[in-house]
């Protein structure tokens, strides 16, 4: 799934790039928006962040368009594997890579729990 | 009451400035610590934002430290105004200022209701 | 000038809604476009920022898809007002409006300078 | 090297925990301070951020006094590794832990470069 990415004139630093914090909050724009549209999921998403990891490789300096992709690369028993490419739209060259462990999760008993068959459908078709 | 001012690497912006947007927070920031350790009103805050306004006097470039100064400036029956100055610390030139209109709020009713006497006593503190 | 308004999941508080300092985010994610794409200003964007105000009508709850509306109200001879509407764009209810001063200013100099005429023609265009 | 962190309104969630993305911003909080502090680097910090990792441990409730540690885990030619570990200050239990990979830089060449011998001993003090 690639989606245009909407930058904020605040994401971008004193040098004109944008703030590497700010790449993780791509990777969350991406997750909801993959979580609601194809994979389905509750809006309440009843799962916890349990890892993540960014590999910046060049700067994204202000006016450059920006996109992001996310795909499941990884679906385990309780757990799968988002990955991301924020990329530059001028010519698909890569700005950034990462990727976010998700762990399904019961908030009421406080613990994790095994991936719903609809969701791991729905993640599959991500 | 005055305060420092931590301020992060991106609060500033390409300019090298102090993003306007953050003088909302900064005044939150100071707003949060009155209500608590002044006022000494309840932790989950039971009013909320009517209006906000900023003048902002000059750029505050990054590595200058900064301050935070906030008093209550009118107390109404069901409202209240806050002030909020912000420092340059190196000769306490100001950099920016604002105000806050708070109404007291019932969120279990939805509706506006009158400042409680400790709060009204409180407010009268800062 | 209307434009959908992109929200971010860190964007709503602990309430479940917008917090108040992003208001004047989404005001300069309008102010960004609408000098870019209408007013047809330098993306250097020669202007200061001198004033704020934010009047906030209603909790924009998670989930609600909102819009902007920026306009030019006044334009004066070194100096513009531009006014702005956040929407709820289920019904085009109004959730908060405001309003920003800016000072057109030569960086250089160090001084607000009088508003070309080929921007002030922009701005009455918007 | 433990800091205090100090945390705003705005980077709890609607669940009311830090949102993910913060923890990126408090790591670059500890390493400003570090750099200026500790290392004794030039305030325009001639290195680029390559790579960062977070492994989130468990939720930090608003409220919560977080405390952050930042350590130089590794120092290579023309890059070093640090660690970061966020704190619930209550009991020094672990909310987050996390690294970065910096890579000194040339900014006029546009290339890394190795290691000044002053900084690989400010890191070595880390």
């Amino acid at each position: 799934m690639r989606l245009p990415l909407e930058t904020r004139y605040n994401d971008y630093d004193t040098k004109g790039h944008v703030n590497n914090a700010l790449y993780l909050t791509y990777f969350e724009m991406a997750r909801v928006r993959a979580w609601l549209d194809v994979v389905g999921g509750d809006p309440d998403a009843p799962f916890i962040l349990a890892e993540a990891t960014v590999r910046f490789v060049k700067p994204a300096n202000i006016g450059i368009p920006l996109g992001i992709e996310i795909e499941t690369s990884e679906i385990r028993t309780r757990a799968w594997v988002w990955r991301y490419r924020v990329l530059d739209m001028r010519d698909e060259s890569l700005v950034a890579e990462g990727s976010t462990v998700q762990v399904m999760y019961d908030y009421a008993a406080g613990s994790p729990v095994p991936i719903p068959a609809h969701i791991r459908e729905g993640l599959g078709r991500l």
